[in-house]
Formats: structure tokens, C-alpha cells, sequence
């Protein structure tokens, strides 16, 4: 069906319906705002927008897609601080040429991730764009102390989640197209690069547990990201090159840029954070609980600046440069 | 200065500098979240996207102003259930060519107006965009019950705030251009246009006292809105033209478009309410204490449908067609 025949009000009744009423939600979608219950008494919130043409491009990127990925950078920031997150807002703007059917598809892309989270979609604002813009606002509930990127001291471990790069270098195959992406390794990381999972379960027990001294999600590359923790606790980092954790996808199809997305790219979505060393033991049994794994890439040092530490045991300061909206590179 | 220049992350930490930290705000601008106590242990949540080029001209809207209605908008929906507005979090993307004082003049005017209604701007997210894109979400605190769309019954009294149509035809003077915009009263349409002043007073009394069966701001125009609280009521609703309230600029320059604009034209917002008829000493004194004009422009009758009733007393059903983004008129 045509939206023009639905019309805004038709699409908004067609959402309200579609949409489970979550835990906590007295007033869903369909009135001035939403309103709901935090027995917490206190929240967590974040918001990010993702526009067409700057953040992600439709000739590869199916509206599924969007729609879990538009959440799940939100829960990332949520895990980032700790938090269980609760509450999803939606701004969407789109062509008045989009289909139901493709409106549609963004939402199961959405209330899929919503769904495994326990996130309720509370309401938002639907509007025309030339080009499709999506702003979701997430609230969550915050541990006892939400981690911040300040707090990391002088001889802390350093860690992240999972594997890096490979969301950048999903992307990197995407622009250059080809036969390489029919290959097995490149699916496993177009799905790195397109639905990427928020690390919410250990965000949630590194918050109940008071383990991590800092913590920040890698958005905008490891080393970028690193570089806000240093700045914000006031230390410098020195990072072992061989302890970067990279699938087996991506040491097989990265070639010569070697661990460069590792080190760069953005939209990982892994969480890195700060430990005491002597927590060592209580950060592998999180690992073993949240089914995630955790690696142990270098540490906290004197100074400001970032070290690699390359296989020959030889350190140099890297520039942090990853992206960055408006500076010219 | 070229936000080239500063780059995404100067430009964070620049605006982290300029914004107070407001009550209750634990964690504010540079952090993965915001952290935010809320003493109510209950919230209530709205966003609303602008995009230029569909919600505004920048041929004729300054940042300031743009930065002062981006909130009130918001602060008009939180006004519509009652509620006291709290936190806002803004996601704004922006061409690269913008500069640093664009930016500013941007906040100037969303600080503005939250620093008159007590609202701490807590954080979001900055991106480029080939065209300006501003989405604003408000949590708010709730009145103990919540002004919704439901709850008018026949024979309610049906009120609108302030004088309505005047954004509506500023917006007609400005598209036509030309001398007329030099008068004094084209003057006042367009502040009524560029500032629309949110309702928050009114709202919070309104929420306190449980005057209000049903509320929404008109944002669509009179017609379109009333339709909501209508349809979400179960009622039909009769409307007096003789009592649309009218200002002098508005009278002086509507000319052949009579109370079109007053009937369909949008981004009025003010509150549209509805109360029992008993209640009619206890609005007036709520008016005064508010210091703002309330007028009572019909009431809710059987049936479904709209009614408008002219000088003569004939009542003729009017389409309730106002703004929607994807209905083709």
C-alpha cells in the first residue's frame, strides 16, 4: 500500500497496534507523549540519528537492517555506562514515496532487537525527508554507579569485547563491490557490519559488578575511543598490536590493510573498559557468563598519548585519528 | 572559526563548557549517557524531528530561532499531558559548511528557552547532514494523571489557549514575500511563527488541579486536533466561529482567508482542552493566574464528527483536513 493513502494518522493507529504494550508503559504511542513508570527514580539517556547518505547508504543496507542497527547503537551507549536499558523513542522521516511494506520492515528490524533486549518502543514522530533520518532516543535504568570514561588509573588492564575492524571492513567491501562479497567470510562480516549486537548483558554485569574503573563503546574506532577514556581519566595507554582481537573472517580478507580497521574503523559496538589488575580472574568468569569474549589489550600508563606495541616489542604513538563528522582528515 | 577547524569532538566539548549543569543531573554532555535523577519515579517521554527544506526555510528562519522552537515544540507536548518539563537531549545534524557561530546561535535560542522553563539539556549527538536536522526529545514529570486524548464526554466545554491561525498566515506572508512583511502586525505573526511560546504554565495547572478531561496541543491546526481528541474520546464536537480566538495583526491581515488559518492552519501551539461545565469559574481564575487568554469555543457533542456553527447559526461539517506529511490534499 501507498503511504499517501494511509496518510501520517493511518500509519501512526497501524504502529500503536503493532506495537506490544512493554513493562512500565502507562501511555504508549498515540498521545502528546509517552508516559512511563522508573522504579529506579533515576535514568540513563542517550539519543543518535543516522541519516541516509552520511551513516549508511540503501543500495546496501536493507531497511531490516536500519532498524536494528538505529536501536542497537543506542543500547551500545546504554551498556557503555552499565545501564539496563528500557525505553526506546523513535524520530523517523522518510520520502513520502517509501512503501508500507518498507516502513514495516524497519520496525521488525527494530522490535526484533527490542524484542531480545526487553526494550519498549514508547512513541516518537513520523515526518516526510528527502532522504531517510532516524533519531532514537533510549532510556535506561543505571547501577548503583553508571562507569564513566573517567576512572581509569595508572597500571589498569584495558579490554574489549569480541573482535574489532570488522564492521569497517565489511564497509570497505561494500564500496569496492564484487565477487569477494559472495565469499563466507565476507557474510560474517557484512552482519558484523549491519546488525551489530549491543554488548548489553555484560554492560548490565560489569555495571553490577563495580569491575571496570572506565568504560566507553568502540563507535568511532579503538583508537579514537581509547583516546576519550585517556583524556577524561587522565592517563596514557599502551596498547599490544598482537593482543587485538580478530575474527577469523577478517584475517582472512583484510589483506594488506592488516589490523588497520582494527585499530580505525568505527561502528564496532565492542565495549572497552578499564580493570584493576587484580580482577583479572573476576573479568574471565564475566566473559565465561555473558558468552562473550573478553581480551586484554594493554594497559594503562603515565602521560597522555596512546602506544602500539608491535611484535618486535617496539612502541610508537599511532595518531588516534577515526572518524570524525567535520574534521577534514 | 571553521567547525572543519574544531572538529566533532572540540565542538562536543566547546558545547559541554557553555551548558550549566542542571538539578539533578548526575552525568551530563560528554559521556556515553546521561544520568539523570528523577525524584517522581515516573516520566513521561516525547521527540519531534524538524528537517529543512520540509519543516522549515532557512531563507527566513534564523538559527536562534530555529534553536528556541526545536524545544518548544517539545515543551507544547509535554504542556498537553499536564506535565512539568524536565530534560531535553538533542541530536542535530549539520552540514560541514556550517560555522562555529551558526552552531552557537543555534543553542542560544534552545537555551533561551530552557532556562525560562527549567529545562537541562543533557546531552545527544552531533552528525553531519547535507541539510540541516534537528531532533529534540523532552522527559518530562507527570502530573499525578496524565492529560490525555481520552476522556472528553458529551457536554464537556471545549477550550483552545491564546489566539489561533497567526503562525499559520506568517507563514503565507512570508512564502509571498513583499512589503507587507514591514508592517507592525506581519511583525507580530512572524514572532508568533519563529517563537511560538509553549504552554508549561498553563499545563502544569491544568495538571495539578485534574480540571482537563482531555488535552493535545494544536500543531495540526484546531480542526485536525480536535479530530484526535475526538476520535480518542468518542465524541463528535460542535464549534462556535464567532469565538475562534483572533488576534488584532491576525484580523488586520488575514484578509480574503477569513478564520481559515485559525481552523487549519498549524503550529498554533497552544493547548486544546476539554472540561466538565461546572469547572467553567475555576478556568477563568486558572486564566488569570496563568496570565493567559482562554477561550471557550464549543463543546463536545454526540456523533463522531465536527461541527462549526457561523453568525447565523447554521452548523455545516467541515473537513477536519489539516497538516499530515504523507496525505496527498
Amino acid at each position: 500500500m501507498k503511504l499517501s493513502r494511509l496518510g501520517e494518522f493511518g500509519l501512526i493507529e497501524r504502529l500503536r497496534q503493532q506495537v506490544p504494550r512493554g513493562r512500565g508503559v502507562r501511555i504508549g504511542i498515540g498521545d502528546d507523549a509517552a508516559w512511563v513508570e522508573n522504579p529506579l527514580g533515576s535514568s540513563l539517556v542517550t539519543a543518535d540519528m543516522l541519516i541516509e547518505g552520511v551513516h549508511f547508504n540503501l543500495r546496501w543496507t536493507s531497511l531490516v537492517e536500519l532498524g536494528f542497527k538505529s536501536l542497537a547503537v543506542n543500547l551500545s551507549d546504554i551498556a557503555a555506562m552499565g545501564g539496563v536499558p528500557a525505553y526506546a523513542i523513535l524520530s523517523l522521516g522518510f520520502p513520502a514515496s517509501f512503501t508500507i511494506r518498507e516502513i514495516d520492515n524497519f520496525y521488525r528490524g527494530l522490535h526484533e532487537l527490542a524484542g531480545s533486549t526487553g526494550v519498549s518502543v514508547i512513541g516518537g514522530d513520523l515526518s516526510a525527508a528527502k532522504v531517510l533520518t532516524i533519531s532514537v532516543a533510549v532510556i535506561g535504568h543505571p547501577p548503583r554507579r553508571p562507569i564513566r570514561r573517567a576512572g581509569a588509573a595508572i597500571g589498569d588492564d584495558i579490554y574489549v569485547t569480541g573482535t574489532l575492524g570488522d564492521s569497517s571492513l565489511a564497509l570497505k567491501l561494500l564500496q569496492g563491490g564484487g565477487r569477494i562479497l559472495r565469499r563466507k567470510a565476507a557474510a560474517y562480516l557484512l552482519s558484523r557490519h549491519h546488525r551489530p549486537m549491543p554488548r548489553t548483558n555484560l554492560g548490565i554485569l560489569l555495571g553490577k559488578g563495580n569491575l571496570a574503573t572506565a568504560m566507553i563503546d568502540v563507535s568511532d574506532g579503538l583508537l579514537q575511543d581509547l583516546g576519550h577514556i585517556c583524556r577524561a581519566s587522565g592517563v596514557g595507554a599502551l596498547v599490544d598490536r598482537q593482543q587485538l582481537p580478530l575474527s577469523d573472517a577478517y584475517r582472512e580478507l583484510a589483506g594488506k590493510d592488516g589490523d588497520s580497521h582494527a585499530l580505525r574503523g568505527g561502528e564496532d559496538y565492542e565495549l572497552l573498559f578499564c580493570a584493576r589488575p587484580r580482577n583479572r580472574g573476576r573479568i574471565e568468569k564475566l566473559s565465561h557468563q555473558a558468552r562473550l569474549a573478553i581480551s586484554r589489550v594493554g594497559r594503562c600508563v603515565e602521560g597522555r598519548r596512546i602506544f602500539v606495541r608491535d611484535s618486535s616489542g617496539r612502541a610508537t604513538t599511532l595518531s588516534a585519528a577515526g572518524h570524525d563528522h567535520f574534521h577534514r582528515q
